[in-house]
């Protein structure tokens, strides 16, 4: 019995880390989407939304019915909490590569970014990728230090996102309002996609010692 | 010992209403800050926002002892998954009441909003304590009909948000990029601010119904 239910606890993270990865492959095709003013990609990205959503609510019920047959007590107990919150972060890092790819799909036939940014979205698209994948190394491994190393993915896209800043802030900007609206926006999105996973990678770490780790090693999501 | 479980369960209920209050009286004070470039009032809500944080902390590990003590089945146990839930969303709104207070002081002793767009700001800090309220009285009472009422007045802010972007997207908007990437992102902060109303509404709904409101009735924080 006490096996059969951790084996179920390990599905359950399995789940959640393959819904990581799901989210990343997201947002690198969202990112495609809007690097190339590519409708047929953003459409598919926002089809394949549906599939995350599914993910979730399984993953939510699953931990759920863990939660209601088994009773489990301690490390165990935290271990299910910790999953059905994670649920929420990974629901949302979905949701927002669902967002580039509407921007992308909206301009269309445009593009949506002025050339001269689309280095940064190229490269914060590729850390969203490194960000999904390490997010379910943390999930199946449970390991601590690949969980600070979410922190430094998190930094680097921080870093690409105050760079983006000074673009648009500086005076030669050229590209009007509306582009600057757009890549304000997509700009946060790449941001809070970072942050959940950071915030994932929290709170799996939580789960394995009992405590919050230290913001210096794994900044908090905010 | 049922009588002081379900009590238990009613004070935590009772604890994430006071929060989503705290956090929409926040969102007005930042809203103040902003509106009048009140550094004080900003410092304020940044120094308060501790509170909320540990508010927070408090009541998921309330949560989490309820189900470890008295490890509840079905409804209950419901209950208390969808607090460790709601925790996330009302940390979240208070977190962007920060993010606002933040901005207002970035641009201190400078208004960071064009007198222009005052009035929508107004508006929006308005719905914001509103919805708050709102959200507060909903885990108090789990009347359907009230969550329903959060849905209106998330759509009031949908609406407020449109239009603040087509004022931004209009060719006469003189007031430059930077004001108008920072109107940009405030206004997506009071969105996404009700938008987690919304969803602490639908998981209170969820509890005591035992399935997912329509989103045509409370929409889906999205």
């Amino acid at each position: 019995m006490r096996t059969a239910y951790h084996e179920q606890l390990d599905q359950l993270s399995q789940q959640l880390g393959e819904m990581c990865g799901l989210a990343g492959a997201a947002m690198e095709r969202a990112t495609q989407a809007l690097l190339q003013a590519d409708l047929v990609l953003a459409e598919q990205v926002i089809s394949d939304h549906e599939q995350i959503v599914a993910m979730s609510a399984r993953a939510e019920e699953a931990a759920f019915v863990l939660l209601a047959l088994q009773a489990p007590v301690a490390g165990d107990l935290r271990a299910i909490v910790s999953s059905i919150q994670i649920v929420a972060d990974v629901d949302r890092m979905g949701a927002l590569a669902l967002h580039v790819a509407k921007i992308a799909r909206r301009r269309h036939p445009h593009h949506a970014l002025p050339e001269e940014v689309n280095g940064y979205f190229a490269e914060m698209g590729r850390l969203a990728v490194e960000l999904g994948n390490s997010a379910q190394e943390v999930l199946v491994t449970r390991d601590p230090e690949k969980a600070a190393r979410i922190g430094d993915e998190d930094d680097a896209m921080d870093d690409l996102h105050r760079h983006l800043f000074t673009v648009l802030m500086d005076r030669e900007w050229k590209h009007g309002v509306a582009a600057a609206v757009d890549v304000t926006l997509l700009g946060r999105f790449y941001e809070r996609f970072a942050d959940h996973a950071v915030e994932v990678a929290r709170r799996v770490i939580f789960q394995v010692t009992g405590h919050h780790p230290d913001v210096e090693d794994v900044p908090a999501a905010r």
